[in-house]
């Protein structure tokens, strides 16, 4: 059996560390700052990119595949974008290894010297853009809305399994456009969906709203984002969608002949999530005694585990769970039957617990006298004994109201932390206590960073339904056209 | 419209390239040697990947990811493994890059050199075997069964789409097991999961073998293969299952405690198919007018075409088009209606043509008129008459005759075009045909370079159902064993 995590209230971030890796999700691996995902994360990332590669094809969009390696001159054509990743980049210099000739092992060949240096893509707009000029010579090949699934590269200094790792899954979407106005509304549109995934299969309420100009994308002329309570109350930012105007179409030339016959560049955006939603997942739901998973993205909905002494009465107890198995499958819940007699009941208890499976039942000598079983519910821990009969409909209804249970307490936990302040002391006092403070702000890059640097809070974003009404700036007392969003934030 | 493909018969490569391109698969990329699967390739490579994924879980496997780096330490430490992928690797040096001072531009920081060199990943075993270590204890941490969907680089000098390229997309399963005999177990029932896929989905016949030693996989004790004849007669390796003995268990030091008590290294098995699996398909099937798909893995199924003069005309055969495609799609057939108006229906005839779409649905006055269609199968290129009424079966079953039909033809060709031959003559003769010739070998790696040498015909496979009666090797007259399968490949 696992052993006991540490508690939250000890410390939020070594209970994070401890549940990522006890409960098979990721570890870290002995290349710095990149991870392993075990297969048990892995399957919550598939369902999300399950999920989320439905609503984008839904809405238009196909996949495909651009080289994981960026020719360096590429990264310097958008001034902002080189800017931006420059510094934090994996450089390919040489394209084979040899052994030393003076028994110095395996060494680099100096004589495999590439010309130019390739870089391991942070982000794939300019190889993208590079391509988009020989696919765009009309309007009729207009919108181009692609998307790839791909793993990308930041260099890191100081990393967090899921949150900030050097090597990270994602998905970039890479559209364009005939027009501002509809390029604008594709970057609303994916945000949308972000915001649909996030509430409605994480069961993670989010924030909407723009970033400001210092927290845009390298490139973007405006960064939409969704931002997330984590039970810590930090910000955490779970997706971004950024309209990139015409600026990397002007950077590589892609020019279109309008319906008039008229050449213009072409309006661009783009727009990812990554597996750093798997992080969000854990800090939103999970608890003391291990991971607490929606059901919608469980890999196991329902364990199963028969209670027994003795052979004749294991036999009988696992025929039964057999059939229960059999009977959840067939409606279409994902379960799992652990019969395994090495185990005692006790272990496997805790052991789902930890895992997140959001439903458990047991069967033992008594229920199967009345035909009836014992359902533990993972969220709240209470338990239910409920007839067999009609078992399957039982479950899903309760799973239902589990992934709506979670999605309800995690808004009231956003809505409770968050509070209006117009003192300067009263910022500086919620902020620490980990709220989401909606506070007045002057506009400036030069009043942000001097917020940002005495409190470590930062603007997370203007919120889309935030308050309009204008104000005086909470740090200097300028004039503030309307409340941002500040908190300290993963 | 595209133009028209070079004929086969007239250069077949030129052919190759040419279909790849046009028919929208991929396209060479400006980073030397990488290319980009585009939207429309990348949707059949999703259908093998889903199929495949599907075949994977049914027998036990889960997928996890590994990171894309491997410190270049790691690949050393298995002696056969290093010499056969560290003169093919692209190693990452450094992590950042600077503005020369010099004004010079974007530079590689030589403060940033990284005291590892790390590799992008070649293939897996080194750093998968590295973490099972810390996986595996006991016989009840076995058999671990993990597959990864992932990118993996050799550096190619010489390039082409699919067939061989420095950045693809694979998959690569790597399991441990307690005994010898499961590990080559399971490395059988992978490579005959890969014959079912082949066969079933890409309606492609393979013939199953074992490699030769010197055409092993680096570090293997064994590998196994698919090999498909091309329609230019030469063989294509398809997928390959390798036995690795305990050769990465002794190299990574994982050991587990048997039942018993006792500390032994574990026994391994690695397998994998890659994006060359595209080539495969594209050789198997296609023709002078385009791509052929079989239906199982084409995107589209069946395309609807409208065809009409004048605006009234088109309303009522469009809405009648509609009618036929929301039955098609609720029979689970995948279809598109292409009710483009700007295009004429020649332009989309050949358009589908060239993209392999199976079936063609044509609707014109006549066809209103008598309720009926005009049904054009792509592989065939022959057309018939059909009654609307009951379209979705009559083509669900014509889909299923295309798909059998189209394994019956690439079969037909598999078996005339292979030859016993017994004289060195006829031998140098028949390879030079295109044609997969069954052979005696003195069993020696010497007489496999001289033939190879001589002939740039090599060893494809020991067949698992070849010849087994003794004869003299085709080249030295010495004893052979066995038939072997001789053929120019890919």
């Amino acid at each position: 059996m696992a052993k006991k995590l540490t508690p939250r209230n000890e410390d939020y971030s070594k209970w994070y560390n401890e549940i990522v890796v006890d409960a098979d999700l990721a570890q870290h691996s002995d290349v710095k700052g990149c991870m392993v995902i075990k297969p048990y994360g892995y399957a919550i990332w598939e369902r999300m990119k399950d999920v989320l590669d439905g609503m984008f094809k839904e809405t238009g969009h196909m996949n495909a595949y651009f080289p994981l390696f960026i020719p360096k001159s590429y990264l310097s054509k958008e001034a902002d974008h080189v800017e931006g990743f420059a510094k934090e980049c994996a450089v390919v210099t040489h394209y084979r290894l040899k052994n030393d000739t003076n028994g110095g092992g395996l060494v680099v060949d100096p004589d495999a010297k590439l010309d130019e240096e390739l870089i391991v893509r942070p982000t794939s707009e300019t190889i993208i853009w590079n391509t988009y000029r020989k696919w765009i010579q009309s309007y009729r090949d207009l919108p181009l809305l692609i998307n790839q699934w791909a793993n990308v590269v930041r260099w890191e200094m100081r990393t967090r399994l899921f949150l900030r790792t050097t090597e990270f899954l994602w998905q970039e979407g890479h559209t364009a456009h005939e027009t501002e106005q509809e390029a604008k509304e594709e970057t609303r549109q994916m945000l949308e969906i972000y915001a649909k995934f996030t509430e409605g299969w994480m069961a993670m309420p989010v924030i909407k709203g723009n970033k400001t100009e210092s927290e845009r994308f390298a490139g973007a002329l405006d960064t939409l984002c969704i931002e997330a309570m984590m039970q810590d109350g930090k910000a955490l930012q779970a997706g971004t969608s950024h309209f990139l105007g015409q600026n990397f179409a002007r950077a590589f030339d892609v020019k279109f002949a309008t319906k008039e016959g008229k050449q213009e560049l072409v309006w661009a955006t783009s727009w990812g999530v990554s597996t750093r939603l798997m992080g969000a997942l854990v800090m939103t739901h999970s608890d003391d005694a291990g991971l607490v998973l929606p059901p919608k993205l469980a890999p196991i909905e329902v364990v199963i585990v028969p209670i027994y002494k003795g052979q004749e009465q294991m036999d009988e107890i696992v025929a039964k769970c057999k059939e229960i198995e059999s009977e959840l499958r067939g409606a279409g819940i994902r379960v799992k039957l652990d019969a395994d007699d090495s185990k005692r009941s006790g272990w496997k208890f805790a052991e789902y617990e930890l895992k997140g499976v959001p439903l458990r039942l047991a069967v033992g000598p008594r229920d199967l006298e009345k035909n009836s079983c014992e359902l533990a519910r993972r969220d709240t821990r209470t338990k239910s004994f409920e007839p067999l009969e009609g078992i399957a409909e039982a479950i899903k209804t309760l799973l239902d109201t589990i992934q709506s249970d979670l999605y309800t307490s995690a808004s009231e936990r956003l809505a409770s932390n968050t509070v209006e302040v117009d003192n300067w002391d009263d910022f500086k006092e919620q902020v620490n206590n980990g709220q989401f403070v909606m506070a007045h702000w002057d506009g400036t890059s030069e009043t942000e960073d001097l917020i940002s640097q005495e409190t470590k809070a930062s603007i997370r974003c203007l919120p889309f339904d935030g308050d309009l009404t204008p104000g005086s700036c909470i740090k200097t007392g300028n004039p503030s056209a309307r409340r941002v969003l500040f908190a300290k934030a993963y």
